[in-house]
């Protein structure tokens, strides 16, 4: 196998021990080979000594049907490995031609959480049939009864809790006993007979701390905890505000439940902030890189028909000026100037007071002058750009022999400070406003505010035209 | 001070010990007067028992200018705890006139690294004036000297580092010795004589190892580390794909500079996410909520002009059609149809796209079938979208009378298809070809899109009604 070897010195190429190989372009393109050739058994070789991670590396560098292939030929303790370690988009898209039973060989024996990971991202049905084929499934479906994004859908339960009354040596025992099972511990946690959450101990105490001594006498009592029910963005915000890598699941009682980890926690950072610039630029929250077409088309297309509904009142205000335009039709060329302007003007205040608003309490004390500063600084940005434009309309207006460049001149400088600051007021109000009846600002943005504000544009524009050029 | 009494009376509300307290309208407006009443001491007095994120949660909710009052009484200690929790727009905020006195009163003597986070919110020669007051003022100048988003302007040199010589006894030792130094401890590094890092381990390994085998034999050896000098966007890369809360920092010769604190990662995270979508809708990437007026006007003037520029062009292509218009001034009315539909759609698979790249190298194994299904959904998107403005055409347009409604129809809807095909072409393409040079794809997004898909848009609408309906 002339390739094998071939893949095997590139492979070497960067391989110093203890350092993940280099997954060049031509290892990738001679694997890519191997995969077409349908030699199952030689890749299996091959990426036996591999590293996870450079498994991944392999397959985000494959065409998409290669990599599904080579997936389906991994043995299952790696390929749940990599399953772990790919993101949400690239996973799904791995798995769609995965069985069932592929699925379940991989999946079953796993920890109930990082299943339930992966259930997400497949679609309902399979879901349905595939966790009967799992040891997990219980545990799996009480974590998936959790709603979507809550704290107790992205928490572990794998945690210790001990009772007040034992001994920091205990307590390191248990530590001990429960190692290989609980990942990323980072704290112990203390609870009454009913577990309800009494107290915590980090890592560090129990090195600190005289292994005799009663934990409740050394644990650490300033404790956060949040309620299941709590959305993961509600969560995110209390363990920044108070400074915390990872933090405890409680019931409606006060009984412990499980903890989120901080990469948990990171993660959700990322998710919702990639959800927020969908919001943004119209695209579902739920699309995905990797959509097929008809997923394209699902996310996107409601958010391109509003926009046309709003286009088509903005046509129609056009065509109510119909007559004066047949008049005058230079007016028509200033139309995408000022709708461009009002979009632009009120996505950026928009997009500045939403960032405000998801950084916290921020401007509840300060709204007021916050709005006054906008609209300051909208005359101002809107001024400059009309008087740039009026400029702009008495040169150019008079070669191109437009009539009564001045009046003209003075409709658009006029009308473009007038929309930039409608604009701007209306961006950075509507998310205040928004967030005041708790609805997520970010819904705001994106095509909504930027229709509206070519509405706003062209009628603006056209009532200053009758007023002052017709 | 019945005020004191009744603030007293109003913090205790919900004051159950253990409990951050309940910072309520009344409570902060009854602060609020005290402020303004100059009530220095009484404040003091009411605020002395209050947490540091209390105090914060009431900062916040005040007005600006009481804020910064109120904070120009704090006594030093609390003060430079609440800086801490404050995120950093707000901080810049409140130090804005504080003096370098009280700037100095508060920093001295704190960790250099905090010292370096506040000081980055200040204007430079604030800085410069400020750092030679402190007594870290070498580790300071040190820290800063590292490139702004650096790994190296991130880490904190707060760690535990041990010969491989030593037992696991004497490491844990070290760690008891160090403990009320370190925060956020969850690994002790393994370097040789010249501070090579050779391994780590967990916490809990020191918990889980027998006290007397010496550290060689049971450090991990699975060393992922990032250079002092790598971007903190890739640094987040690198830790999310190797799945770390905490990475450590080295230098060209791999000597261990300092780590990086899982808290430290989520605020990347968090601030890197913010800063795309500040790109996204045209925000220049350091605007903060709270600029003053000027500020504003400098963040986003220069897109707005740049937006103008493409805006004339648009303008200038439609004044290209003015004899037309002037005969079918109708036409005029399809231009914001055609301009929004462009601009949504393209900022659509702008979106998706930057965010495929950002989730890592997810597409470069399947680009061309990317773009393929860019393309099938953009058509289908398009048409639909055509085939209910063609309808709207054919029902509305003989009752307003337009001449010739099905060739109007037939011109608005082949329009409307091509120019979403050509807006989600680029908005798709763009950002994939700036990342392949190595460019910031955030950059394509938002306004340079949006502005050439308007282009576009006009331009094509007006070449197919010149084909079809003039």
């Amino acid at each position: 196998m002339t390739e094998t070897t071939e893949a095997l010195r590139l492979r070497w190429t960067r391989g110093r021990p203890g350092e993940t190989l280099d997954v060049n372009r031509p290892l990738v393109k001679v694997i890519g080979r191997m995969i077409k050739a349908g030699e199952r058994d030689e890749i299996r070789r091959l990426l036996r000594t591999w590293h996870p991670q450079d498994i991944v590396e392999l397959l985000v560098q494959l065409p998409l049907k290669r990599a599904r292939k080579l997936f389906l030929v991994l043995p299952p303790g790696p390929a749940a490995k990599v399953i772990a370690g790919l993101n949400n988009d690239f996973r799904s898209a791995l798995l769609e031609d995965a069985t069932i039973e592929r699925l379940a060989e991989i999946l079953d024996g796993r920890d109930a959480e990082d299943v339930v990971h992966v259930l997400t991202e497949l679609p309902d049905e399979v879901q349905e049939r595939l966790i009967p084929h799992l040891r997990e499934a219980d545990a799996i479906r009480e974590l998936k009864a959790y709603q979507e994004d809550s704290a107790g859908s992205i928490m572990t339960r794998k945690l210790v809790a001990v009772p007040p009354d034992w001994s920091v040596g205990q307590v390191v025992a248990e530590v001990r006993r429960r190692a290989d099972l609980i990942k990323k511990l980072s704290a112990v946690y203390v609870v009454d007979a009913d577990r309800k959450l009494l107290g915590y101990l980090k890592l560090r105490d129990l090195l600190l701390r005289p292994s005799d001594i009663p934990v409740e006498q050394v644990m650490r009592t300033d404790l956060v905890s949040v309620s299941s029910e709590m959305d993961q963005e509600e969560v995110v915000r209390v363990t920044t505000e108070n400074d915390l890598i990872t933090v405890p699941v409680v019931d409606a009682e006060g009984r412990l439940l499980g903890r989120i980890t901080a990469d948990e926690l990171q993660r959700v950072v990322r998710d919702e902030a990639e959800e927020d610039v969908r919001l943004l630029s119209g695209v579902s929250p739920d699309a995905r890189p990797n959509d097929p077409v008809l997923g394209i088309v699902k996310n996107r297309l409601p958010w391109l028909l509003a926009g046309l509904v709003g286009a088509l009142v903005s046509g129609s205000v056009i065509s109510s000026y119909e007559a004066e335009i047949a008049t005058a039709a230079i007016l028509a060329s200033f139309i995408p100037i000022v709708m461009s302007m009002a979009g632009n003007a009120g996505i950026q205040a928009a997009t500045v007071a939403i960032q405000g608003l998801a950084a916290g309490t921020l401007w509840i004390g300060d709204l007021p002058w916050r709005l006054v500063k906008e609209m300051l600084a909208a005359l101002l940005n809107g001024s400059i750009a009309a008087l740039i434009l009026a400029g702009i309309v008495l040169v150019v207006g008079p070669l191109v022999g437009v009539a009564e460049p001045i009046r003209l001149a003075l409709t658009a400088g006029v009308a473009l400070t007038i929309v930039t600051l409608l604009a701007v007021t209306m961006g950075a109000a509507v998310p205040l406003i928004l967030n005041h009846f708790r609805i997520d600002p970010a819904m705001a943005t994106g095509i909504f505010i930027t229709t509206g504000n070519d509405i706003i544009a062209v009628l603006v524009f056209f009532l200053v035209a009758s007023l002052f050029y017709l």
